[in-house]
Formats: structure tokens, sequence, C-alpha cells
């Protein structure tokens, strides 16, 4: 089973919300060694995240790898619809998982990851038939993936240098596959960091006069470069329209207790009830603060000598671990949104 | 180190607000191998829930033992001077754990577990001397236990039994020294379970006509009789003029989620918005509906394949498991009170 | 998804070594109200484990299930060929797990559980399909469970009760679906509470001079009667003979640490070492003592404070929390074994 | 209390093996704002470590702060004598933790974190008191720190960077208060890292025919700069002469499995078990490979469809968290060497 693939949707053309581009589009002409690190050598103390050998290791390991998501109201023959479909089309199937909330009447998911050997030649035939299959069921949504090409990513933060830090190291380890195309942010004070690994850092400036320019800045930035948004302890909220143009692919990492408190300073309030667990949560931003669905979760225990500098430090621990499951899980398409909730298929 | 001692406290004569029975009083006199199991036998399929000999170990086990807790303002040359006091009347002090919350101007928590040969010869100095200490000094309270004598408990329950099993088997095991002088209960439905460990169980059903009855007669019942209160999943509110009855003394359990979700329903909430944690917090009750002062918290993991009777089901684990640690540090007066929080001398 | 599902393999007979009964069989015929505590009643204190209404209610929720498990070497088609058949004889696949230890020449596994409208009647059919599918491949293992019938089983004890409480308490949950028709053990200490819930008890007691024979007779008590072994803290060596009798059939629960202390008194050691976690393993017992494959771990943190007796403690509430883990896998057919590793599709 | 306060034993004088620096030694004179990355700037894309400010802030904020650690036979009156002579010259306990072995006959352990104002006026006195303590009294060791001088730390590594990285990270988020003074390597791979924090970096390759000189060197290196030495992941056997001259200041991490896997890799071994569990454990290197007291421990969950490289990559992460806890409790003198185990108060 192929773990640790990940997997920018490259050729998805199905009737799923979260359209992909085309193959012949701006993501399968990127060259495999690039990347904004790929080019940059080591001149001036400056590494490249991903090295050109680590990012065509990765591009011969998927070469001929694909996978197919689907979400559709349960029926009978689903999985022997698909999995004879891929049978047919010389698709061997490496990894299968699939979930129903109510066998009668519920909702059906299912990913596959397969091998097929010369995957270009294969893939019009395997979306051709799934694409009938959409036709001919009610409500079928599909996407077909290629994880060859890494996912590029934008992470936003603010002062807080932890959760970027933390994914920069996965990144650089192998264990994150994905191509960071920039780090933007409403503070100068991480310029360095991204800097070191050669990474553009994009420092836009938000107050109340300047939010909407800031974010119209970023939406420019972000087309047609970026298919994740990672919040990396971004102290800003988003406006509808940002949100509408990355539908389930912006991440965000928050503290969270038990119970639950709310406000300008949880931690503070936490220390004052005496909470004995300190908690994180990775969920998809949606247009109520905080309230989009879950993909992780995390806890550190905590005792009465914990100040509150205490405890937020120990939140830092638990937001970077959070996070980078949650943006493991995703770059893999493991994470399939169902109306306030995901399905992992970790 | 004495872990793994309970106590009652039988001395306490300090100012302190949880002021417990001289020992001339009631708990004194109370035979060490009695409690509602000690004189049962096995008549019947009755087994006692702690035997006659566990009984007289334990008070063999903690005859000459002694505790001090001390809550006042932090200054310097408190543990000198309490550990001189003892040290005078011939204590060696076993195990001290001691916290401020702020070193300067703070307030001083102290916990210290003592051996002094004939034990009963030298209390009455140790506790002139801490009274002593709390006249010349500002707001000192404190307060001597027994932890010979164990400590006498009433369980509250409803319909759902995980939470009395697990006390019940720790007790039997011996891994809680506490003395279960009852079962009491809005519902008959657990009445067996008591009875077969020779506990009286008393059924006060309440209903909003018999609310204010019910109450007062189950006041009757703890009166004198009982040190500690646990709620061990009952699902009725208690008035303010119970809880006056057992400050400090009252533990419940309750789910807890990140975040939270209020309302009659929690556990759909939590699958509604596809949580990955399940947890559960013991507090102490106070007039503020499970907003008291926490005592212990713990977590389980879930995922998507979980439907609302699994995020019960695996609640009930995390809620018995949490339940019985805090009711064990309780027992060995491991936990202090401070404002809304708690300092547990794990 | 039917989680909570358990099953006794009642018409499984592919060419996969854990042959179970046909549907004809002892396990076919036992009255689905049945076991041992079935009929007692609530006679002299005896409460039933499970009472007739919930064996009834687990026989009509799981009326129409059924489970297939398959283990062969991997190739193209496998999901298509075998979801396909179940498709064509009109069953609905409601969960299906599958992993390949690699896709290129490795083994691959399937567990699917389904529905099909009047069971009875289509699995001739499935079975028959299976069969000459396992004819034309290579090495293709099968077996098809039903677990409308509760799988029959044995608790072997020494004189530790707490893994038997948690297994027993599980069980009158509702948590674990299994049908309890014996406690054996080499000690009398436990009759009382296999007694308590009307489970027969037999006392085997073992010296060298018996063990033979005290083996004899259990393999006796067993034959025909009971589907699986769960030595809950049974401290005697298992002969091949035994082993044989039960493959894969036979779990156990023990210590373990990190690092690994062996010998006799493995608490004392970790003790000496200092270890900071107790931790216990679950597996299945082969003839390599101890060193079988492993079904679940789990390890609880301990410190300096904790005295050899408190390890034990810890080790305890570990274990028996592991077990049960374990068993309610192995109830759901959940666990494949592969060479001395485990597939859990949990 | 004083949580996060590390500190390099500056003044102790006392009988106990770790005998440190006295404050006229190359340590007191170590200028606050020095180490290596102190003077260094930002040439060149070198960012320090620990910035100047963070240095000062950090000797202002445990300017007078002095600890006291005791190991001794116990006997009643010790917390009364050390804690009368603390009262005495004017010092306020901030933070006190003690344990008994056994408090009849046992070993009695003492940490006390204290505030005197003016410090250095205060040390002499409280020296010499517990000199005449330690002369009257049988065997008592003793200590003074003064965690304002931070401890200097020298990091070994051989290839993989992630032990090494994070403790760097959690250095320069102000969370490990240490002087990171050198980075020795059997290897050239991780130049760069330490490189670009202005960490010089010693590269000593080990052959079996060099080894004897490149362990000297590495003495030479060593001598009077470094109070602990860290090997964070170094692939080197070290010395008993090495050892000897470290006693209980060399911290190793490595991993460990339940049961344990000995020999050349054990994660396949590991592997072929199929463990559910990945460990990791801190330890304090003696002359028995990886056998000495242990400091810390983790794990993390794995199942069947982790590979042997991902056991390796978990395993990495449970690695750099139980490292970094264990050298943060070193820093702050909280771990006491007692046989074979530690007194950790965490």
């Amino acid at each position: 089973m192929g773990r640790g693939a990940t997997g920018r949707g490259a050729t998805g053309r199905g009737a799923m919300g979260r359209a992909v581009m085309g193959s012949g589009g701006p993501g399968g002409v990127a060259p495999a060694g690039g990347g904004p690190a790929g080019g940059t050598g080591a001149r001036g103390g400056v590494r490249p995240l991903v090295t050109p050998a680590a990012v065509a290791a990765h591009a011969e390991q998927y070469r001929d790898i694909g996978r197919v998501l689907v979400t559709c109201p349960d029926r009978p023959g689903i999985v022997a619809a698909i999995s004879g479909l891929l049978f047919r089309h010389g698709a061997n199937i490496t990894e299968l998982q699939q979930y129903s909330t109510d066998p009668f009447g519920g909702t059906f998911f299912l990913r596959i990851e397969f091998h097929r050997e010369d995957l270009a030649d294969g893939l019009p035939g395997i979306e051709e038939g799934l694409a009938q299959l959409a036709a001919g069921g009610a409500a079928m949504r599909w996407r077909v993936t290629t994880p060859a090409v890494r996912q590029r990513v934008a992470i936003f933060v603010s002062k807080a240098d932890h959760a970027l830090q933390e994914l920069l190291w996965r990144t650089h380890a192998g264990e994150l596959e994905m191509d960071v195309r920039m780090v933007v942010s409403n503070h100068p004070d991480l310029h360095d960091i991204a800097a070191g690994w050669g990474i553009p850092y994009h420092h836009l400036p938000v107050t109340p006069q300047t939010r909407d320019e800031a974010e119209r800045r970023a939406l420019a930035l972000l087309a047609s470069q970026v298919d994740l948004v990672v919040l990396a302890r971004y102290m800003q909220v988003l406006t509808p329209r940002f949100l509408a143009a990355f539908p389930d692919r912006i991440i965000n990492i928050h503290h969270s207790f038990l119970p639950a408190f709310v406000g300008a300073d949880p931690y503070s309030a936490a220390a004052r009830r005496g909470v004995k667990l300190i908690g994180a949560t990775a969920h998809y931003v949606t247009a109520e603060l905080d309230a989009g669905p879950i993909i992780e979760q995390g806890t550190e225990r905590v005792d009465h000598r914990h100040q509150v500098a205490d405890l937020r430090r120990i939140g830092r621990h638990v937001e970077r671990a959070v996070l980078a499951r949650a943006v493991g899980w995703h770059l893999q398409d493991r994470v399939i949104v169902h109306s306030n909730t995901t399905i992992v298929f970790a």
C-alpha cells in the first residue's frame, strides 16, 4: 500500500465540487524539478527545501499511480462497478477505503489508489467510464488525481513560527510531499525562515483600512499558483470571497480545550478553570469562524503548575503536530468533506 | 512514600473551610472493620465489597500516618515553620508537596504526609502548633487528617452502571480505599449491583413535584454518615442547599469535547461536527452547572466511522477511568480547591 | 457501516485454515436465546450475563449480515471479482477493507461485510462463487461468517480477576458480543465471579504431575463447544497439542515494557531500571512463548514514585483495556493472521 | 513556581559527585550575552540561535534564583534542617520536591528552588550550612546551582537531523535554556544546519583505526567548555574513558519497543512481529550499552499498514519529543540519578 503518497489533483474533470486543473494546464506543465527552491542551489546560505533529486524521486515513485475519489448515495453495486471499470482499463488497486453513513439510504465514500502501466494512456478511459457512471446514477461526484505532481501550497502566518517550521521541516524530511510556493504574512517577522529555504515571502499588512486590498493582493498571488492554503497560526479572519476561491482547500489550526473557552484569551480562561488537558483542532475553514469540518485533533496533559505561558508553549507543540498530520492527509487525498464533517481515510 | 493512602479527615479542627469531625466524633468511633459490607459475610450470594481482613490491613498500614494540608498567602519560612513543628513533635515527613501560585504575593499550598510513632499522642501537639501558626499569620487555613479511618462515601447514580461498577471494582481490588456507605438513585435499575455487594440502595424518585422532598430525604440519609458524594452519572441537578452541605466534597463526571457542545444531546452534536476526540471531565460540583473546579480529564480517539452510539460507548470508558482517578486523589487528600481550580498533588 | 458486529463463523467451508462449523453443526442449532446464562433467570442472586432480550436483539440486528474474508497473492482484479460476485448474488457491501503487503507480488487481504436480504438463500451461491475463484486462482484462502450467531468463548484465568471482570462487564454492557460458555481455571479463587453470572466454572488444578491430565480435560470441555479461547491472565503454559486445537484462536494478554524485561518478575526489573511507561500486549498464542502475532498494545505513564506494587496495579488497567480491544476485534472477524503479524481491520 | 528555569551549576562546591565550577571559574566569567551565536549577528545568513536580548532576559529572570539538590539516607528532620537553613539566610522557597524510596531506611531526595535577594551575598552562608549538615550527617551529597548562567551543551550527531533540529528549534524558541557550544559529528552531513545558527561544527570521522584519536580530540574540545553532552542520534559507542569524563551528564535517545527487539535492525524485527506501538527512550549513558538510567519514554501508535520506512519515520517523531523533554528536565536540575534509575522532579 502506498502510504506516503501525496498528490495534486492534476486530471480530474469530474462532477465533484473540487474541480481541478486538467492535465494540460499549468499544473501539468510544471517541471518536476521546479518549485521556488528547486533552482536556487545553495547560494548565500539558501538551501532548497526539497532537492531536485528528491522531486525527481517523487515523480518516479508515483509515475503510474492514480487515485479515484467518489461520493454518492449508497446503493448496491458501486464497488463492483468502479473496481470492474479499473480492472478493464488495466489498473491494479493498491489501496481501497470506503465508508457509508448508512448502507440503506446513506452517503457512500470511496478512495482508491491504483497502479496503471503507462498511466497517461489509461486515464482518459477511466475518466470517461466514471463520467458515464455519474451520468447514469444520481448525484455521483468523482475526481481522479495523479500524485506524481505535488500539490502547490501557500502557507499563511502571522508572528508565531512553530507551525511554519514544522511544516517546512517535514517537507524537507520528505514526510510532506508538497511544493511550498510561498509564505504569506501580515507581519514581516518570519521572512528569514522562508528566505533561508528560498521560498518567496509576501508581506501583506492588514489593517481595517487595508484589509480589502490585502486580501485582493493575496488572491492575486494565489490565483492559478496554489492548490491548498494552510493557515499556520494566521491571525486574520478571511472573507467569504477568499473562502469561495478555495472551497475545502483552506486548513486552519487552532487551540481547543475541554470544555471550550471562547473569547480573546482562551489560555487564560483555561488556566482559571484549571484544565488538565490542552488541545488543538485542525479543520477546513468555512464561513462560520472555527466551526468548519474537523480533520484532526490532539491533546497534551497539563497540571496546576503550568502557568498561562506554559499552556501556550505546550499548546504550540500540540498545534504543530496536529496541523502536520491534517495537511499530510489532505495532500494524500485522504480527506473527504461531508456536510460539516470529514471522512479521513488515514 | 505512602502512595495509595486514603484518609477521611478525622481530627482536623483548623480554620479551614472543610472542617472535619474531631477524633472523638462519629468517624473516630466507627469500628475499623465496619461499613455495610463488613458484617454481611457471604450469605445469599452477597460478597463483602471490602473484606474485614482488608479493612484491618488498611487500618494497620496507616496506623501512625497523618497528613497536614495548608493553604495560606505565600511568604518566606512557611516550610521551615511547619517542618520544624513536625520534627519537634516526633513526626517523620514521608511525602511533601507544595505549590505557590506566585512566590511574591501568591497563595501557597502544602500537603505533608508523615509518620509519628503513637500518632494519637502526638496529634494534639501538632494541631496546637498549627493553630498557633494560624493565629500568628494571616489567613492560614489548615487541617490534619488520619487516613487510618477510610472516608465514607455515597455514590449517586441514575440508570447507567459503568461508573458505579468501576468504582466498586476498584474498591474491591484495594485501589480505592473508601467505605461505600450507600448508593442513592432516582431509578431502581442498579439496585442489584449494590445489593450484590451488600451495599444499601436508596431509591429516591425525582419528579418536579417530589424534587424537594427527595433531596431532603437524601440529605437526611447522608447526614453524619458520609464524607464524600460521588455523582457517578447521576442525571439530576442538585440544589444550592445540597451543595452547601458538602462544599468541595461532591465530585461529578461528565462528557466533554473539543470544542464543547452544549445542549441536550452533545454526542449527536459532536458527531455532526466530526470530532476526532471524545473526552470526560471530573470536577467538584458548584452552583454553576458543570463549571466547577476540574480535577481530572481524559480523551480517547474516534473517527468518522463511529456513530453516535459508538461515541457514547467510548465516552463511557473515558468517564469511568477519569472519575476513578479523581475520586482516588480526593480520598488521598491530594486535591486542594483554589478559586475555581484545583491543586492536584498526584 | 456495521461497527459493533461480532460473529462466529458459522458457514465457512472455504479452503482457509480457520475452517469453522457448518451451519447445521452444534453452533448453528444453539438456540438464539441460549448460553449458560440465558436460562438461569435471577434466582439465588444470579443475573444473566446477557439477557435473552439482548441475545434476540443481536440475532435480529445481524439477521441478514454476512462477512467475507480473503487472503491471496495480490494480483489485479480481485476486488472487482469478489465485489462483482456479491453484487450478482444480491448482496450490498456495507463495509470493505483491504490491504496488500506489496501490490507487486505481495499478499492481499480483504474483509467485506455485506447485507443480503434472506441471507440463508444467498449464502450457497456466494460460497460456491468463492470456491470457484479459489479453484481458478492460486492459493486463495477464504471464509464466510455470519455474525448473527455469537462466537462461543472460554475464558481461562488463574487468580487475578481484573481481565475476567472487564470481559464480563463489557459483554454484559453489549460491547463484546460473545457467548461466554465457561470459565476455566487452575485455581478456585474466581469461582464466585463466574457463578454470579451463571457461567460454569471449571477448576482444573495443574501440577507437574497433573498437567497432562488437566489439559486433556480442558480440551474435552472445549471440544465442539468453543470458538475462541481467551487467556485472561492464565499463568500456565499450553502444550503444542492444545495450541493445535485452536490455531489463531487463542488470545493472551501479558505485560510488556520498553525495553523488555524477561524472567520471573518483570515488574521488579522494570522498577530497577526506572521505566516511565508500563505496557501490555495482546497476541495470538503460538508455540514460542509470548512471541505470537501481536493484535493490540497499550501503555500508561508511571514515574519514580511508583513502587513495584503500583506498577502491577497500573499494569492491570492497561492489560484489561488492551485485552478487551483485542477480543472485540477478533469477535468481529477484524483480525487476519499473516506470518507472525496481524492485519487488524479495526 | 519557577517552571521553565534552567541552570548550569555555577557555584556548587558540595560533596556531590557532579561537582561544578566555582562562581569565579570559566562558567562564571562567561559574558551573559556570550555563546557562539551571541556575537555573530546576522551576517551571511547566520542567525543567532539565542539573541543577546534573550540571553540577557534569561540572566535577569534567574538573577537571584538558586537551587539546592540533596541526596541522603532518609531520617527525620531533613526538610526542617534545610528549610530552616534557607530561611535563616533570607531565602524564600519557590519550589520544593522530595521523594524517599522508603521513609524507614531508604534514600531521600530533595530539590529546592529558592529566591534570595542579592543571591551572591547569600550563597556562601547557605553552602557553608549545607557543608556542616553533610559533615554532621552520614553520606549526605548536595549541590547548589544558579540557573542564571545557562548550561553549556555539546550535541553529538551522525547523519539523522531530526533530533538536532528539534533541540535547536526549542532552544531558539526559548523552551530549552541552554548554551549550545558545538555540534560534534562523525559525518559532515549536518554541517550547514549548525553553521546556519552560527554554531561550531566539528567533524571527527570515526573508523576502527581512528576511533581512539577521534575520541581524544572530542574530549579535548569538550574540556572545560561543556556541562552536558547530548547524543542526538550519534551512532558511535563511547568508551569508558569518555563516560568517566561526564558522569550522569551524557543523555542518549534510542528507539525502543514492546517487546524489545535487539540487533542491528530493530525496526525490521518489529515489523515482522507486527508491533502496534513505536517507542523511544532517553537515558543517561553508562558502560552497559543502552541500559543506563531512564529519564523519559514515549510511544506512538502504528498498524499493519506501516512499512519499515514508516516505522522509522514515526520513530523519529517520538525520539525528538522524548529527547527534548529529557534534556529540558536535566537543564532544570530536575533529574537525580539513583542506582540505575532516575528521580525526575518534573
